[in-house]
């Protein structure tokens, strides 16, 4: 097996558990939270500055107007032409092409199925769900208020598909962006991950 | 099993083909150009008018501007009123509900997903191949000529999509409108049917 593995997940799909499912059956690291930690560590940028470029695309229009801006930012990172934004998604992208080229992997989110498209072994995931069993999850899991979880989730969707069509002027979610899309709620998590694991290991079927 | 297994597909990605080999693994009935033949003859349409409906949709706008021109066609069917093409979709739409109702099968393209939709046992299949494939399976299987392949493959995709916008007001080839959708060249058409049998019989993991 010498696959970089890409997941993009709806919110609420059970996408990163399934990742790390993945990862653990394949025997290879698994890179979610961890890659923006090491990512903001290693530019110098905060780690919350990280975490609010995808919570700040939901609104499609101001997102594109807010990098249309180019809010000059931080010096150190030789991207200071860039707004703050660009410069974050410029150094999550050599984040994410560094531990591919380590080797194996599984990566949940961030875009990299974009940011790797050229890389030969790439193998592209999509997990999504119903929405009743991605609110269930949220308030579940994710500690979300019950009257609050439908609206959380749209929004957290929002910014994803805003932050991914943007920096990759592709359509999210568009079952040909992925080598396996699935329904997580069909099979549940763990066999959803195993019959992942199956295709990737083509040859064991 | 108790499963209506519906198949959308790109042209050239082998999905009738997969549709066909999942059908006889399961041991179901497989539905195809046999399903347009039973529904031309029980409605007394000419069986061209159904071969003709994809085709004339490969323009979106001149397909909508058609269809709002409702053609008055034949008054056999009780949907006199309706544009010919819209006749055929409904004529179509109860031939797919009556071979559903007759029991588990899989019914390759005609937007059978969503007129199905309200089905309890569906299963959604979507099947894609990258281009070079497809066009090697068009020269191959359907005897397109090389030159061609490329602009008859687009002008297919074309004829689908609209159709299926048109008819459903859903967005195809979108990863959440299917329970599975995969990318077909990856595993080959073999092993990608023996990976959705799996994915139908859960139990099996």
């Amino acid at each position: 097996m010498n696959k970089i593995i890409t997941i993009s997940r709806q919110y609420g799909s059970g996408g990163r558990e399934i990742g790390a499912k993945l990862a653990e059956k394949l025997g290879i690291p698994f890179y979610d939270k961890e890659l923006i930690t090491r990512a903001a560590k290693e530019s110098g940028f905060a780690e919350e500055t990280f975490e609010n470029v995808e919570k700040k695309a939901t609104n499609s229009l101001l997102y594109s107007i807010a990098m249309g801006m180019r809010i000059y930012g931080n010096q150190e990172t030789g991207y200071s032409h860039l707004s703050l934004d660009d410069q974050v998604f410029l150094v999550q992208s050599n984040i994410i092409r560094k531990v591919a080229m380590e080797g194996p992997c599984v990566i949940v989110g961030r875009g990299a199925d974009y940011i790797l498209r050229d890389i030969d072994n790439l193998v592209n995931i999509f997990i999504w769900a119903d929405l009743e069993d991605r609110i269930e999850r949220a308030i579940k899991d994710y500690g979300l208020e019950k009257d609050k979880a439908e609206s959380e989730i749209t929004k957290m969707d929002k910014g994803r598909i805003n932050y991914y069509n943007y920096h990759s002027g592709k359509k999210w979610g568009r079952a040909d962006n992925y080598h396996l899309s699935i329904k997580s709620n069909y099979l549940g998590t763990e066999d959803t991950a195993e019959l992942i694991t199956k295709f990737i290991n083509g040859e064991k079927l």
